[in-house]
């Protein structure tokens, strides 16, 4: 017989990743729940009317296509088989895909359930999502996403809170070396505009956006092969130059986009969220605005973030904006304007694991195992045992009678500490052995003392 | 444009519902890990192989299979695709499906992973699971399992912390008209030997499982028609009418069962789980021994159970069973024996729905909205907004300067109890008003007062 073993680029998650995944995960969504956003959960199938076209021709290349039940090739013209025209064959043996990403299903939901939701809507969602990519380090074909979006509003409140969420979350995490990099669509646009590139702002932004990994000599070759002169090239590094704190760099764009209302209305979204900030009592601590930052540009309009922690060996593990078509695509005509963010739990996972910022007491499930020496003692020991989980004390007991060297190494290997050993003499007198497996101290107790013990 | 709709047999979880399965969800794992078990998590994609073959033929129909990435028909052969030949294209084009339940998946890890594990390993499991079904009331294609399993031990306490499990479940739900129905197979295995049916039992516990909806003429009539005499059927009769007590039943039965080894042991096995409640210091409270409760037979080698709620209008919300043979499909040699239950969370949300035992609290979300009367009071309230949230508070702003009674409109949509309301007069003193939506109350409050009056 084969061996069993996964599909490619997926995982499956043992009780000690889990323990950490939902540590992480259970204080992403306190901070989600604290600033009033509501949980929500889609299938993990759609239509894939719903999905095809949302992300692009690569997207749609990349869905998981669930193959029809039943006599699926019925639909399907005896041609489309004979020359295996995959184009007209796929959509008629497939209806249905697996969920690309938690903003597409978000949007059907909302136009779908319009009448019933209060607007503004706060959502979280925490869900797998599937992606035909190659896997390699780091990217898996099932990932969990972690989104929160507020849609019918244009309130820079919401943007606000994405910062404090952001810290929060941070603070609770114990992160404290990072940075949430902020630009605005509109501060884009006027660069573009000032470099003349406003019939070509994506190749400007396909640009600028590998600054990161790139010198400025290639990115300046790769404009100049795009048309761009190299005044153009020249105005965009002085823009790109802008020094200092956020205001510094506010003030010294907005003498240079005199010319562009889009860049200008930027700088004054930009301006309000510092302004909102400090009203809240708080500052630019770990902000920065950089006007590089591009990310996938078609889909927003107003904000956008992206965090990264630093020396952490992983790449950005949150990041969001503002977009007002969120709903057009279903049809929706009033043009619902939203701004949400995600977090990344693979890679924020990566970055705790490698900074060793993750709490022993993430892996705590057992404190206390039950051990019995003879029959009589295990059957006595199912009292103790009782009445240690009413003191709601996570125990257990060996289901069965062994040496005393396997139920020790079974506490040992599941990181149980406390051990209460029964025998003949415990059992006579009532009072079991308490043993402490970290300082291998152990005490003669009456079962509420073994209980006091444990909860110290 | 198409208006968006769901797949057929999916649903949405919006927040209130979300709200509701997840005060049952954390109601059910909170026991599961005070009994010591320990969370995990497989992937939704499963390769084939892995799936099929463990659910029977209409099993194998039922699960949703993904069409393989790139030119999928490759390994097609032309033959098959101009003769349509469904059962070997199916395999060439999917290598993959949608994971059925999670006990298969369960089996693969601990094969897969055997080396790593500490034995016996108890984990729980809940995850959704997807089925081709057709889709009738109660009854989705995608929906959610919540399992606990314990592998590598033949420990009768696991039976009994079953049984505990499920009370201590129920308690926290405030669900008290319940049965949980135990048998045995080897108890199945000596009524059938007593009544000829030795080489037949599928057919005999076929019928008997349909004693709870059809009478027993019908059921006479079916055995007969397969071959068992009259004879047969009056003895199958006086064993299932055992009446009283558990005790009652199985000294009745062992009267009966001197020459049948198999219904002994069950017998041995079912006095042994009354004796480990016992010994723990609890009782039969809730717990019938039904001789014909029959279960998936194939699967199960020891006890099994069965849990219904009366008067809940919901068929069974929990069952399970010792298995003996977990991971002998994945080629494992050493056959081991595990026992497990799982609860039906839709069910149970159909049943407390029902029977009205949602808490009020399950739908708490955000506590206090921060209401602004203008521009200045807007900026000047987000400071309480955030000393309510530093005290913990799950508090939100609404985010716009709108009309107070949007803003309350907004309150009472989201069940939001507590409102904080800020105008220019509140500003100057720095004292918002305090409104409880509930009572109608209004008090003129410091934030620190607001603060301990929404905590009280």
């Amino acid at each position: 017989m084969e061996k069993p073993s996964l599909p490619k680029g997926t995982r499956d998650f043992g009780p000690q990743v889990m323990a950490r995944r939902n540590y992480i995960i259970d204080t992403i969504r306190a901070v989600f729940q604290k600033f009033g956003f509501l949980p929500l959960e889609t299938p993990a199938m759609e239509n894939l009317t719903t999905l095809t076209g949302k992300y692009g021709d690569e997207g749609d290349q990349l869905l998981f296509r669930i193959l029809n039940s039943g006599d699926y090739l019925k639909k399907v013209a005896p041609e489309s088989l004979t020359s295996r025209e995959l184009k007209s064959i796929t959509p008629a043996i497939a209806d249905k895909g697996l969920r690309y990403d938690l903003t597409v299903p978000f949007a059907r939901f909302v136009v779908m359930n319009k009448h019933e939701i209060a607007f503004p809507f706060k959502r979280y969602q925490i869900q797998p999502v599937w992606r035909g990519d190659n896997p390699q380090k780091g990217r898996y074909r099932e990932f969990y996403q972690c989104d929160a979006d507020v849609v019918g509003t244009r309130s820079l409140l919401c943007e606000a809170e994405i910062i404090l969420m952001i810290r929060e979350v941070f603070a609770k995490l114990q992160i404290t070396n990072y940075t949430i990099k902020i630009n605005h669509r509109g501060i884009l646009s006027g660069i573009a505009q000032l470099c003349g590139a406003a019939e070509k702002e994506s190749a400007l932004f396909v640009a600028i956006d590998k600054l990161d990994k790139q010198s400025r000599e290639q990115v300046t070759a790769e404009l100049l092969s795009k048309g761009f002169t190299q005044q153009n090239i020249d105005t965009l590094f002085v823009l790109l130059d802008a020094k200092g704190s956020t205001t510094n760099k506010l003030a010294f764009l907005a003498t240079k986009f005199e010319t562009t209302p889009e860049g200008r209305n930027g700088l004054i979204d930009l301006r309000e969220v510092l302004n909102l900030l400090n009203h809240g009592g708080t500052d630019e601590a770990h902000l920065e605005f950089d006007t590089s930052l591009a990310r996938g540009l078609s889909y927003y309009t107003g904000c956008i973030f992206e965090v990264k922690i630093h020396d952490s060996g992983v790449g950005s593990v949150s990041g969001g904006g503002r977009y007002d078509n969120l709903t057009a695509a279903f049809g929706d005509k009033e043009n619902l304007s939203g701004v949400g963010f995600s977090f990344g739990i693979d890679r924020l996972y990566d970055a705790l694991e490698t900074l060793n910022l993750f709490p022993d007491s993430s892996l705590a499930s057992t404190e206390a195992l039950v051990c019995a020496f003879d029959e009589a003692s295990f059957h006595g020991g199912l009292k103790v045992l009782a009445s240690l989980r009413a003191a709601g004390i996570r125990t257990e007991a060996y289901p069965e009678v062994a040496k005393m060297k396997k139920q020790l190494d079974y506490a040992n290997k599941r990181n149980i500490r406390w051990v209460v050993l029964i025998g003949s003499d415990e059992l006579a007198t009532g009072n079991p052995k308490l043993k402490d497996l970290i300082s291998g101290d152990q005490w003669t107790l009456t079962p509420p003392e073994i209980i006091s013990k444990i909860r110290s």
